[in-house]
C-alpha cells in the first residue's frame, strides 16, 4: 500500500476548514478528542479492566470500572483544551465548567466549545466482544443545552472493533459540509483512510436494514410491516444493538436504514444529546437523513431543553429513511 | 480485581485433561494454537493490511491480503506443533501433509493431529470495523475427511473485537466435555476468565435470535412463521452476520438461537469442515444443540466426504432449536 496516498490529519483538516476559521478546533480540539479515542481503545483491551465483564464470577463493580475509565480517558483530552469550557456526558449528565478553578467566563468573541459526549456506547455487547464506540458532539458554544443544533460543528464516531477507526463529521458555517474516516496505527498514529464518506444513490447493490426495538412490532402492526417490507424486497438484516456498530455499518456500506421507533409500550430511549444529536449530524454530513420517528421532522431541528432528553430514531439512505415514516405514520 | 482467581491456561488445562490422556494436545497444541489468536489480531489491527479495507480506493487485493496474512499466523503455529500433521483451511481448502519434506506418516500409535480452520471468518463485516474471528477444529486423527466427527477432540473460536478472546471447547473420550473463554493481556499472555461456559436453563431472562438469511423467510412461510413467533414472543434480536459473534453472543449470554435454514432458491453456505463442525463441538460442549435445517440431525453426525461441502445450521439453546427445527420441518 502506498502510504504516501493517505493524507495525514492535519493536512486534511488542513484542506477542510480555511484559515482563519476556528482555528483552535482545527489545530487542538480535533486532534486531541482524536487522539484521546485510542485511550478508550486501551482500556477496553486492558484485561484487568474488562476481561471478566459479564462473567459469572465478575465483580458488581467491572461495568461501572469501564464506564468510568473511558469516561477518564475523555475528560483528559478535555483538560487539554482551554478552549472547551464546558462538559456533560451519558455517564455524567450535568452540563458543567471545566475549569477546575470556575473561572470566569469567556467573552462573547471567544472560539469556545462544549462537549456532549458518550464515552461507551452499546453496554449490552460489551461482554461478547462485539464492536462498540464512543459518541462525541461538539458545540461552537459555551453551553449545548437550549442552544440550536446549528452550533454542533463536528462529531465524532469512535468505533472500538478489531481495528480502532473514527468518522468525523464537520458543519461548519460558510463551509462544505464533510464527513471522513481516520484509522489508528499500532503506534496510535492518525491516519485519514477515507476522505469523504458519503450515502450511495440508487441502484443499490445491496439494501440492509437495522430493525431497533424488533419486539415492537408484535403491538405496532405499521412496524411489522415495515419489517416486512424489507423482507419481501430481499434488504439484507445486519443489527448489532449498539448505536456505534449499527450506524458505521451504514456509513462504510454505503447504504442502509436504521429504525428505531416509539410506541406506547416502548418508550424512547436514546438520549438526544448524547447520541441522537451527534449522530444526526454525521449522517446528514454523509448525504444520509436522521428524523424523529414521532414526527418525521429532522432531528437536528429541535435544540435540547434538558440532558435526559430521549427519542426514537430513523436514519441512514435518504429513500430509505423517506419510506420507514410514510409507513410508520402513513 | 484480584488476577490470582484467575486461573493461567496452564493450570486450568492441567485440570481438565488428566495426566496421561493426549499430553501433546495439552502441552504443545493448544497453547500455541491460542498463542496463534493474538497473531491474527495483530494482522486486523496493522494499519498498512487493513486500514483501507472496504474503502473507494482501496487497492483491489487488500482484502486478499488479510485474509493470506491471517491464514499465515495459523500455518505458523502449525509449523510449530510437529504432532499436527495435516491441516487444510477455507483459505487452502485442500489437506496436505504439514510436513515440508512430505515426511513419512506417523504409526498408528502416534499422538497426531490434522487442523481444518477458517483463519478469518465474516468477511463481509470487516470493513465496518465489526467483530470476526477465527474457527478451528482439531481433529485427532491423520485426517478430518473421512473421519467420524468424534475425532474432532477440540475447537477454538478466537474472537477479534474491542478485546481478543477465545473460546475453547474440549471433548477428549474418557474427559468430561467442557467449554471455557481465555482472554488475552495487552501483552499478549493468556487467562482463563471464564472456566465453564455453560448454555442457561429456565426461564431465561432475555431470549436472543439471530435469524440469519432472513431475505429467504419471503419464499419460506414456515421461516417467516419462526420469525413472527420470536416477534410475538419478544425475543431480543441480535444479528451481526457474522458466524463468530453471533455464536459468542449466545455463549456469553447464556442463551439464544442461530437460524440458517437452507431453501431452494437460498444454497447451503456455511462450510461443514471450516465453520460447522467446530462451531458444532464448542455449541454442544456448552450444553446446546446444533442440528441440519433439513433433517433436524445432529450436525457431528455425518463425517464430511470432501472438504468442500457445505450446509446450513440451527444451534443455540436447546428448547429453542427444537422449536425452531419443530417449525422449519413440520
Amino acid at each position: 500500500m502506498a502510504n504516501e496516498q493517505i493524507p495525514s490529519l492535519e493536512s486534511h483538516l488542513h484542506s477542510i476548514i480555511p484559515d482563519g476559521t476556528l482555528p483552535l478546533l482545527r489545530q487542538d480540539v480535533l486532534p486531541k478528542l482524536l487522539h484521546s479515542i485510542t485511550d478508550v481503545a486501551k482500556v477496553l483491551r486492558n484485561e484487568a479492566t474488562v476481561s471478566q465483564v459479564g462473567t459469572a464470577n465478575a465483580f458488581g463493580d467491572d461495568q461501572l470500572n469501564v464506564d468510568v475509565l473511558t469516561e477518564k480517558a475523555i475528560r483528559s483530552a478535555i483538560a487539554q483544551c482551554p478552549s472547551i469550557v464546558t462538559a456533560s456526558s451519558e455517564e455524567d449528565p450535568v452540563e458543567r465548567s471545566t475549569s477546575p478553578s470556575g473561572s470566569a467566563p469567556p467573552s462573547g468573541n471567544d472560539e469556545v466549545y462544549s462537549l456532549a459526549f458518550d464515552p461507551l456506547d452499546g453496554s449490552s455487547i460489551i461482554a461478547p466482544n462485539w464492536t462498540v464506540g464512543t459518541i462525541i458532539g461538539v458545540w461552537n458554544a459555551p453551553s449545548a443545552v437550549k442552544q440550536h443544533p446549528s452550533k454542533q460543528v463536528a462529531a465524532i464516531l469512535g468505533v472500538l472493533g478489531p481495528r480502532t477507526t473514527a468518522v468525523v463529521a464537520l458543519r461548519i458555517p460558510g463551509c462544505q459540509p464533510t464527513c471522513f474516516e481516520v484509522a489508528y496505527g499500532s503506534q496510535g498514529d492518525l491516519q485519514v483512510v477515507r476522505p469523504s464518506i458519503r450515502l450511495g444513490d440508487a441502484p443499490f447493490k445491496t439494501r440492509y436494514f437495522a430493525p431497533a426495538n424488533l419486539r415492537t412490532a408484535a403491538e405496532n402492526p405499521k412496524y411489522m410491516s415495515l419489517i416486512n417490507h424489507f423482507i419481501q424486497e430481499a434488504y439484507t438484516l445486519r443489527y448489532a444493538g449498539g448505536l456505534v456498530p449499527d450506524i458505521i455499518h451504514i456509513l462504510v456500506k454505503g447504504h442502509g436504514v436504521y429504525v428505531s421507533p416509539v410506541t406506547e409500550k416502548s418508550k424512547a430511549k436514546l438520549r438526544r444529546l448524547y447520541e441522537l444529536l451527534p449522530i444526526a449530524l454525521i449522517v446528514e454530513c454523509a448525504g444520509g437523513l436522521a428524523v424523529e420517528p414521532e414526527s418525521g421532522n429532522t432531528i437536528l431541528d429541535r435544540e435540547v431543553q434538558d440532558t435526559d432528553e430521549r427519542g426514537g430514531l430513523i436514519c441512514g439512505t435518504k429513500e430509505e429513511v423517506e419510506l420507514a415514516v410514510k409507513t410508520l405514520l402513513g
